[in-house]
């Protein structure tokens, strides 16, 4: 995964540099995207593009790249199977430190990387992920994919620290969503209940097409924020991304989900996403 | 202003460039220190040098480094008269992407850099800032002084839209503070309020040094948060930071403070707080 791309030219790793003044690095003024790859293809690359375009549109950062060419161009160089290729555009790079932005013409940094990882045999798919709540303290636009992921890092490592997987983020005792993922449950009468679209989460693209499967399998679906007790009490619960796929959640805050397995239904939902994902890779790419 | 400090070495601006895989980059996982420069000296560097050591602290990054000597250097070398040190450390570079930390003996990314500007001789003085209100919608660490800094250049960009100089930024409609300085005001009865010290604001060094002349002056003295509409109704309000010293303000939100210019209290604060650095620097440094 030696090569990565720069400003329009691809080069190895231990050349991949940029200036300290750049406002990525001093302002966190930058937005990135995650792409999984599987069997050697990007999965639901255009919406992907689509989320960077809004996310960058939000910001008013100018730039535009053939985001598709760069990301399979990287996976075809690095000979990456299975993993995820990552994107990020910030402001540019200033002459002096300043809040306030450089001229529009400022060439944005735009830089990507190929990554390994397994993502169709995580056993985390069979043991089921154990999570903790805590205090969402981000900012209030965790709808635009920027980099300013110190406080989901910080969570991280509670996670780490108390011996589980993830963090889920409360904001008045509903929950948002995990650190790198969106939270769902399943109620015991068998509804999905996904937190809304808004600024408190990122519109995740696994999301829209775990959505589309769950509606397929004729599961009622309520997109609303859901509490810590609702889904301590749910039937089954799972998190969404693009490099944990759907993955099932059996514990929260010490608390047993069901009967303390992977669910059903989260079960089902993780196959047929997999097919459909396989389908279209098969058709389109 | 050519040469830059990164990692143990001093290099041209043109060659200070770091690896992509930095996580102040890709997670915003980095401090930094703004220091005023006046008459080639530091202004306050102790407490600059105790404040970075907390952000460290609260992030549980490793970095030891001389920072005053970095300082010194980098204003002598650049033959720096007024203007400011900014120092920046980051948790370094990681081998792969990844939200849990790296080993604590990563190296972390350390740079400095110092920049020019008139900080005794600003027109805002004369004229004072116009201020308008926005939602407080940063994370709620702010207490730490990290490169999340992207709320702030936006809310900037608020101001320069509005024409006028900066934002104020509230949370329930009491006031935090601007986008890169404290705000205070003074009663109409000549208390000088000023926001408490607690996670939504930033413990400014200057603040400090201003709370010492206000008692100095016999001014009353009250630490808490303050409205929209008391600002609105002060007799006099203004900010402090390391590059604006103590700024006068005199209009919020379109309103005019007390009889819309300067006031006087102000005045004597910032000329007290100037003669006291000037002081400190002929006699400690």
């Amino acid at each position: 995964m030696d090569l990565v791309y720069l400003n329009g030219e691809y080069v190895p790793k231990s050349s991949a540099n940029i200036s300290i003044f750049d406002r990525g690095l001093l302002f966190s003024d930058a937005v990135y995207e995650v792409i999984s790859v599987i069997d050697d293809r990007l999965i639901d690359m255009d919406r992907h593009v689509s989320r960077l375009e809004r996310s960058l549109g939000e910001l008013s950062i100018n730039a535009f790249a053939d985001w598709t060419a760069i990301s399979q161009y990287l996976v075809a160089e690095n000979k990456l199977k299975e993993g995820l290729i990552y994107l990020q555009v910030s402001r540019g790079v200033m002459d002096e430190r300043e809040y306030r932005w450089p001229a529009p013409d400022t060439p944005p940094t735009i830089f990507a990387f190929a990554q390994e990882r397994a993502l169709l045999e995580n056993p985390m798919a069979n043991r089921g992920m154990r999570i903790i709540t805590r205090p969402d303290l981000r900012w209030q636009r965790c709808d635009i994919k920027t980099t300013q992921l110190l406080y989901a890092s910080l969570m991280k490592m509670e996670a780490v620290a108390a011996g589980v997987d993830d963090v889920w983020m409360t904001r008045d005792d509903m929950i948002t969503e995990g650190t790198s993922q969106n939270a769902h449950i399943i109620s015991s009468d068998g509804v999905l209940i996904s937190h809304q679209l808004d600024r408190r989460i990122l519109p995740g693209v696994t999301r829209i097409e775990m959505l589309a499967q769950a509606s397929a399998m004729e599961l009622m679906v309520e997109e609303r924020a859901f509490s810590i007790d609702e889904a301590k009490n749910a039937a089954e619960a799972f998190v969404t991304s693009s490099t944990l796929l759907v993955m099932p959640v059996v514990e929260i805050d010490g608390h047993r989900i069901g009967d303390g397995k992977p669910g059903d239904q989260t079960g089902k939902i993780r196959q047929n996403y997999l097919a459909a994902v396989q389908r279209a890779s098969s058709t389109t790419n």
